[in-house]
Order: structure tokens, then C-alpha cells, then sequence
């Protein structure tokens, strides 16, 4: 057996920005040094950030990556580094003959490489891609054929990267046969709720599957709409957790393994496995010489942080990437006394500080007594500043100018007209001050559009976009809890919580005019949307037909308010609503 | 050689509206009956609208057409239709052995329907998916391994489906093999500028590869973003042009061809070639007796058809089909006397009549004398109704709530003030009244971030979105040229075209203040969202080093407004904006 101190850099990129992304690698490198780490492994596609998306698809990209993963190399080394071998995510292209059927042009590939001695000794591509749900990665990748092994320290090991570990066959196969003493994992794996116990149980799996010791290092941090949590970990060839990495924190995870001392390659040169050629490179030959290793790092889960704490920490790290990434120093929100925004308010503030928070309060006519006092209480119990704006005066002018133009403003019409006013003013105060407005608007409204268009929509970021109603409620309980349990005063008014929810745009209005009970309707929208089980499946689960029926018209005829941008008829080849699909936070601009 | 009577049906069917497009099926087939055709082709997916994007994930989708298509042929036997084949489009599913790895779970098939005596008695699937630009076909499909022989009145028939024609290999190469005399290729083929000309050298190759006759059937019409522009054709054997249908209109393209008679299967039973299974049926073994063909049908392109006249016409077709499929009766248009305005307004009354085109003219304080002049100048030759309404006591009303909360509105935020108030009146007469607003902005001011969000870039089509600046303006002299060569009025007023462009939100403003002059901008836009080529690639092409890097700058950053509907941090497997891709005028909701 041969012993092994291994660290995984649990970063958090930006897509785009390869100087700071390379900074990160530098940092992280060093630190592991100073720990005496005789490797380090950092996230999928760390030197460009991810996902890139259609950037893969630039040229210009592309060799951008290649290059500043080739000068990381030589800045490794120029720090004193170059000893250590650092293995990182970049995009790359595939060499040799052209484009295959199919796949995109240019060759881009998600690749990992092995830096060592100022100079990349090792490189290797993705092999499995993910092309469901957020991932489009036919579109902008194509398939690496080649396992990278790396002998450190008289271990193989073998590379592998994210969706690799997750299918059957390719890499796990072949690293099998290669005959490696560990496997390790390059991820940018997204947050999704119960994902973590998921991902446990399956490098569980595929460590015994592979005979080998499994490493898997994730990165954590908010791009564009995604989170990732970190959870980064080390299981033993028997399954059982070495080290593991606290969720939604940037760590370096150091542990000491010991592992199976490598032979001669029991597979022969230029073998092939699974349809994959395995490539080697030895670093160093020779085990460590033995030393006392460390206790074992395997981070508890704090407690008590359920389900519905991850979730949060998940809200709150989203929104404060979002914010920092795209320049902005502070967040306006609308303030009505209703639970939306203020848990949208009460996130903003544990992510970015009270006195980056500005509320605004913009009652109108069917404004109840308590929205005011409740919106206040909540500004009051978290310490961010408000103004009050009233909305009458604009609505009023609006109101006479299309009365004057023949066109009484009636019911709907009314209506959204007031949300339009407060979403106007709140854009005008971001343009003179500069703020980035959160949207308020929660998952149950936007599925069943229930919501004004250019009204109470506007925003620039939206935090609770993904949470159905029932699941705002819970977490504002919640977080009062967290509160309690921790001596402080529970930051959303009980009133916010409990009172009945109402859009109060005409008198005594209730949301359960419009829609069903929310806890009926959350439950056919998570098992419709989240599912896509047609109406005969939903009632064949036994949801009531007529509910069935009436929320599945609600979502499908919501699709063009959710997409908010006029579509418009196409002429060429690319226009920029479709076509062109880069991240939102792209720092890349030549 | 046997004679061979075909009929080519360049429909328009809708997304969804199963019944609606079945009719359409029932009723070409009786038309092609009338006309004594032998064999009738409709178009790629026809059953269910194309594209149909995710609605391909549903499972309950996938079935109703299934359903649809066995129905279809019965209604067709029903109809006294039963002994003429109708060769159709349709989602199906792949039967047998489950998922394979990256594959859409149910594996769903773009597939083709050969139907006969009230059944279907052939099918096989697209082979070749596109996966770029528009199409996500390897997100939505499983591509089929079958390339189906349909023997019609003793011609054996070879059946594909679009994209199958474009790449090499696959049911090209096997319909060779499999020596037949003619080659059917079924497509929802979107329009682009001159693909027209590409499309028919593309179909003369391909029947020259394959030794056989080529009938190429497109659909015809507007589908949210896409349009068709049928163009449906037939060439001989030898690449020449036996029959060619219109662009934009349509049409049952009827054709008598002299094909090879079949004789035994070259390849045998069971036969692979290039990947590909050869499954065949006969329709009707017999040659038909002898009959004085008629001439044939090639269509002149209707003289003077230009480039930009295809450009208008496909932009009249767009707007019309996103009107009428989304069950609106008139669309409205803020009309400010500028080019941008009055191309829209022109398009619209073209597509749908004076008389369902309602103006609003709302100038400011900072609209020239001219800006109301030439609005009502536009109005009054195209005779469509207009009101006009001031914007200055809602910015008023606006400014002074803002003031007195502290926040007195200067620059940018001053002017996008009035953008905004202009959105907010569009949108309450659209509530007020029903009317679709059409948005006014053009692809330079989208591709560079020069618009106001939910100001002008406010509405629910966006007729122009698609074409740059200088577009705009060969678009609008155009259509005031051809009406001219006809005798009428020049909709457009010469003093819209001919000044120059302003938003006219501040005193004197100009676009130039603020963007490069647009025959140089559009250039490099062209050049840069076209073809993603990077700053360096760009100069060494010949463009300005600084207009190209201010340009890749103000197209990087204004990414964010183009998508408009905020990011949300995601916390489960689906959330709405990113993961359901459903399309707009989706008339399926069961």
C-alpha cells in the first residue's frame, strides 16, 4: 500500500472571468502545499467557470481556455508549485480529423487536464454527456474517447468528469480495468433538493464497482440560475466515507489515504475499454515514504440544517452570487406586507447585509390597514432602511389620460395597472441609484400566471422563482426557528405568515379567488411540472379531475408570461433570442 | 417505366391543435383524390404542428398522437380516401428494448406514417436530428434505424424526414442500395434568406446520389419564431426541376413522373445498409395503365421576388400565423413617426387588414413637430385608425412621487421613465381591449442593449426582432417600390425612411449619440452574433479594432435584457424558464 494526501479545492468560479478563476487554482494550490497534499483536484471546468454554454461554441473561447490553462501551469510552477501535481477542469478542443454528424463545430470538449513541472502532462474529455434539464451538452461539446491515468506518488490514478460517474459503463469501466488504486471525480453538479443523500449512495456504488478509492470534489457558489453546493467527498474501495465537505462553503478538504500501490498496467498499451483508449503519465513513481497520517475529516452535517435550512442556504448563496458576479453593490425590493417579499427581503439581507437592502413601500388604494404595519415590523426587525412611495397620483394619470382616449380602465385592466406603476417606479430608482430589483414572485404564480406582466414581474433577479407557495410559507417558519434556536428575533412578522395572501389590487381581493387552495394546487403543479404525467396519469394518482384539468390549462396558457420577450419571426440563420445562449454573468467579452 | 401521379401538400398546420390538423390531412387527400393523384405527401410532424420542442418529453403527448394517426387513417376509409396512400408526419415512440445512455426518457420519434385501407402500414423514424441553431433535436428525439420502401403502383417509394436530406450517410446511401424510383422527403424546413437557393442544389445532389427521382414536400406558415416557407419541389433523376410550388401560399403541388418499375429488392431481406434497416410494404404492385400526363408544374417565382421581398413576405407570414394561432383578432401598434414603427404597422396591415391595426401615437415633451406629422401621415395612407395620447402627466405624476421620496429622476433613469409610461398605456389597452401589442424594436437595438426594459421593448410579437437597423430601411423602401411598380400609395411616409433615427427621450437625442453609425454597427454585428467569431478574428477581417471591441462589449452586457424574465436560483429537478420548453402557441393542454 502506498500513502497519499490528497486535496480537493471546493472553489467558487465565475464563468468568464479565466484571470480570477486562475487565481482561485494559484490560492488553492499553494494552500494545499502548505498542507503538505501531495495532490490537488479542483472542480470541472474551473479555469472558464460553468456552465459556459454557447461560449463553447467561440472559437476565440476555446483557445482562450487552452491558453490560460497552459499559462496556469507555468504560474504554478513560477510560484514554486510545480512539484505538486494540480489537476483541473478547462474547455478544450479535440485534435485530428473533423467534425463528426452531429456535434458541434469546432470540436469543444469539457476536459480535465494534469498540470505539472510548469507544462500540462495529461489531457482528457468528458465522455458521458448530460443532455436533459439544464444541460444541453450535445450542443456544446463533443465526447472525449480517452481515460486519463496519472501515476502520483506510485498510485494510478484515474480522471473522470461528472456525468461520467453518474452513467453506467465508459469511464467507471475502464478505470476499472486499468487497474487504478483511485478514481477522481471533477464535478459542477447542481443543487437540487435531496441531491446530496443521492450522490453519497452512488460514489458509494461506483467505488466498489471500480475496486478503488473515489475522490469527488465539487464546486460551490451561484451562476446565472444554478447553485452549486459543494458536498465534495472521499469514500474508500469498500464504500465507506473518509472525508466530506461542508454544502454551500468554499473548503479545502485534505485527507490522507492509503492506497494500493500500482504494478505494470495490467491492460497493456493503447488498450481500449468500453470504447475508451486508456492514456498514462507517470508523475512520480515512487510511494511517499510512511508518515503519521491525519485524523479523518468527514464533516457532520450541521445541525440542525433539514431539508428546508439547505434550501435556504441554497436561496440565499444564489442571490448573493448573482448580486456580486454582475457588479451590482445593493438590492431594492418592493415591501407589501405579504410573505413573497418579505422572505425575499429576509434572504437578501443574511446573503448581502441589511445596509445593502432598500425596501420600498408602495401602497395603493386597496391596500389593507396591516400592509403597511406588517411591511415596517419586517423592515424594522432586520434593520433595513425603506421609503415610502404612494402609486394613486401615477395610477390616477394613467387612469384619465386613457379615459380621455375613450378607453375606461376597468377590472384586469385596473388592476395590473397598479403593478405596472410600482414595477416602473422601482426600475426608475434602480436606474438613478443603481440597485438590482428582486422579482417577488414565487414559483405557483409563475406556473399558473398568475402575476402582471411588466407589473409585479420585473426585477433582476428573482430568489424565490423555483419555491411553490407552500414552500415560501415553510421557509419563513423556517428561519423564525432558526432565529429562536439561536436567541434572535425571528426576522418575518407572524402576520406575514399566517394572514391570508392577497395581490390587493381591487378591494378585499384574495388569491383563492383565482386559484385553488395553494396546498392542493402546489401539489398537481409539482406532480405536472415537475413530472410532465399527463391529465389521465394525474387523476389515474388520484388528484380531483376538475383541479386537474383547470391547472394544467393554467400552466400551458402561462408559458408566454414566463418568457416574457416577445418572440419575433425569424430571418437568418441566428437571431439572439434563441440562438445565441450565453450565461448572464459573462465576464468573457473578446 | 410507370407512370406516377403525386401530390405534394405544402399545409400550414398549428402546434398542438391535433384535430385541426388532421382536417387539414383529410382535406388535402380529397383534393389530391380529385386531381387523381396516386400518392399524397404532407409534411414533417404534420399531425402534431412542428417544432413541438418538449412537449415530445410528454408521455400523454406522444400518445394522443399516436392515437391521432391510427384515427386519422380510419377517417380517411371513412371518407371513401382508403385506397390512396397518404405518406405523414407524426410523433411516435421507439418500441422495444428501453432508454439507451443520453437519450430522451420514452423515446420519443420524429417519424414518418405511410397510411392505407384505414391503417397505418408502414413507419420508421428520422434518422439524422439536428441539434443547432433552432433545433434541439437530440434533447426532444431517438433517432430511427428503419428507412422505409413504400411500393405505389409498382414504383418503389423511399420515405425520410428533413434533416436525413442534409447530412451524408443514412437513408441517402440506403435508398440507393435499395434501388428505388423515388426518393419522398418530408420537412418543416424554417425559412432563411436565400436557403431557397441552397434547398433546390441540395435536392438535384441528393437525387443524382441516389439515382431517383426527389419530391421534397415543406410546410408553409408561422409558428411562434419559425416560419415556413413551403417551396415544396420535385427534380428527376437527373437533378432537373419537374415542379416547383410558392413560396409563403398554400399549395397541393400536382405532378405526373415517369419512374423506374420496381423489380425484386436488391438488398434482400433483412438488409443493413449504412446503419439502416430496410423495412418494406406494398401498397399496389401493378403499374398504372398508360395516361396522358399533364404538363408540369414549375413555378416562376413571382416577378420582382427579391431578397427582400422574400424577407417581407416571411415577416407578414410570421405575424399574421403568431396573431391568428393565439386566438388574437387585432394587434396594437405605438406608432412614433419613426422607421422602426412604420415598418411594423405596414407589416401588420398587410397580414391582417387595416381594420384590425390600431394606432397610438404618444409623444412627449421631446417628440419633434415631425414625429406626430409622420404617424399620422403613416396612419392615413394605410387607413388604420389611431388615438393619441399624452405621456406627460403620468412621467409627471412619476417624477414628482420619485422626488419626494428623495429621488429625483435624472438621465438614464428620466428616460426610460417615458419609455416606461409608453408600455404601461399599450399594455392597459391591450387589457382593456384585447388587442396584441406589437413590440417596434429591431435586432441592432436588441444586440446591443440600446432599448428601455418593459419600455419599448414592451409587447407580445415582435415583428422586427430578427432584423438589423439598416434592414429595416431596404425593407420599407422596398414595400414603398412595389407599390409603386402596382399603382398604389408608398405606405411608408418618405420623411420616416429618410430621417434620422431617434428615440426622442431627451432634447436632440440621436441614436449616433449613443451607437456607431448603423451601416458600420450592423456590420459587425452581423459579423460577431453570425458567425461568433472573436475580437482578433474580426480586425484581422478588416473591421475597426474599436468599433469591433465597443461593439462584442455592448452585445456581451445587454444579454440580460434580451432574456427579460428574471433568473431564480433553482432548487428542484424543473423549475418554469429553463427546464420546460414548451412552445408558445401550444394549443395541447391535456
Amino acid at each position: 500500500m502506498a500513502q497519499l494526501r490528497i486535496a480537493l479545492a471546493q472553489v467558487n468560479p465565475t464563468t468568464g472571468d479565466l484571470d480570477g478563476n486562475l487565481s482561485l487554482v494559484v490560492d488553492s494550490a499553494r494552500r494545499a502545499a502548505e498542507e503538505g497534499a501531495h495532490l490537488v483536484v479542483l472542480p470541472e471546468m474551473v479555469v472558464t467557470g460553468y456552465p459556459v454554454e454557447d461560449l463553447a461554441l467561440r472559437n476565440s473561447f476555446v483557445s482562450a481556455s487552452i491558453k490560460a490553462t497552459r499559462a496556469l501551469a507555468a504560474d504554478l510552477a513560477r510560484e514554486g508549485l510545480g512539484e505538486l501535481p494540480v489537476v483541473v477542469g478547462y474547455l478544450s478542443r479535440r485534435e485530428g480529423p473533423g467534425a463528426r454528424y452531429g456535434q458541434p463545430a469546432g470540436a469543444p470538449q469539457n476536459s480535465v487536464a494534469v498540470l505539472h513541472r510548469g507544462g500540462v502532462v495529461l489531457s482528457s474529455a468528458k465522455h458521458h454527456l448530460p443532455n436533459y434539464g439544464v444541460f444541453d451538452e450535445f450542443r456544446n461539446f463533443v465526447p472525449g474517447d480517452t481515460l486519463s491515468v496519472v501515476r502520483v506518488r506510485g498510485v494510478d490514478v484515474a480522471l473522470a468528469v461528472c456525468e461520467d460517474l453518474w452513467q453506467e459503463g465508459g469511464p467507471v469501466t475502464a478505470a476499472r480495468a486499468a487497474g487504478v488504486g483511485l478514481l477522481v471525480s471533477l464535478n459542477g453538479s447542481p443543487y437540487e433538493r435531496h441531491k446530496d443523500d443521492v450522490r453519497l449512495e452512488l460514489c458509494q456504488r461506483r467505488a466498489r464497482e471500480v475496486g478503488a478509492a473515489l475522490a469527488y470534489v465539487n464546486m460551490v457558489g451561484g451562476q446565472d440560475e444554478l447553485v452549486f453546493e459543494g458536498d465534495s467527498l472521499i469514500v474508500d474501495s469498500e464504500g465507506e466515507l473518509v472525508a466530506r465537505a461542508p454544502q454551500f462553503t468554499e473548503t479545502l478538504l485534505v485527507a490522507d489515504l492509503d492506497l494500493p500501490e500500482a504494478g505494470p498496467a495490467p491492460d497493456g498499451p493503447g488498450a481500449r475499454v468500453d470504447g475508451l483508449r486508456i492514456v498514462r503519465h507517470t508523475v512520480s513513481a515512487d510511494p511517499v515514504a510512511p508518515y503519521p497520517p491525519r485524523a479523518g475529516a468527514v464533516t457532520p452535517r450541521p445541525d440542525p440544517l433539514s431539508d428546508t435550512g439547505e434550501v435556504y442556504r441554497a436561496l440565499v448563496t444564489g442571490l448573493r452570487d448573482y448580486t456580486v458576479k454582475n457588479g451590482f453593490a445593493s438590492v431594492l425590493v418592493g415591501v407589501s406586507g405579504g410573505i413573497d417579499s418579505a422572505l425575499v427581503a429576509t434572504i437578501a439581507v443574511d446573503a448581502l447585509g441589511a445596509d445593502r437592502v432598500h425596501g420600498v413601500l408602495m401602497p395603493s388604494a386597496h391596500s389593507s390597514d396591516h400592509s403597511v404595519g406588517d411591511a415596517e415590523d419586517l423592515a424594522g426587525r432586520q434593520g433595513f432602511a425603506t421609503r415610502t412611495i404612494a402609486i394613486a397620483p401615477a395610477v390616477e394619470a394613467f387612469t384619465r389620460a386613457a379615459g380621455e382616449a375613450g378607453v375606461p380602465l376597468t377590472g384586469l385592466a385596473a388592476e395590473n395597472l397598479q403593478a405596472r406603476v410600482r414595477g416602473t417606479l422601482l426600475m426608475a430608482l434602480s436606474n438613478e441609484e443603481g440597485h438590482l430589483v428582486l422579482a417577488t414572485g414565487n414559483k405557483s404564480e409563475a406556473a399558473t400566471g398568475y402575476s402582471t406582466l411588466y407589473g409585479d414581474s420585473v426585477g433582476g433577479f428573482a430568489p424565490i422563482k423555483d419555491c411553490w407557495k407552500t414552500l415560501v410559507w415553510e421557509l419563513a417558519r423556517w428561519r423564525n426557528d432558526e432565529a429562536v434556536r439561536l436567541g434572535q428575533t425571528p426576522p418575518v412578522p407572524e402576520n406575514s405568515i399566517s394572514k391570508p395572501p392577497s395581490a390587493e389590487l381591487r378591494p378585499d381581493q384574495l388569491d383563492t379567488d383565482s386559484l385553488p387552495d395553494y396546498v392542493q394546487l402546489d401539489a398537481v403543479l409539482d406532480a405536472y411540472v415537475g413530472t410532465d404525467k399527463g391529465e389521465a396519469e394525474l387523476v389515474f394518482a388520484g388528484y380531483d379531475p376538475e383541479l386537474v384539468r383547470r391547472v394544467i390549462r393554467m400552466v400551458d396558457r402561462a408559458e408566454y408570461k414566463r418568457r416574457q420577450s416577445a418572440p419575433g419571426t425569424k430571418i437568418s440563420a441566428r437571431n439572439l433570442s434563441r440562438d445565441r445562449r450565453v450565461p448572464i454573468t459573462n465576464r468573457w467579452t473578446v
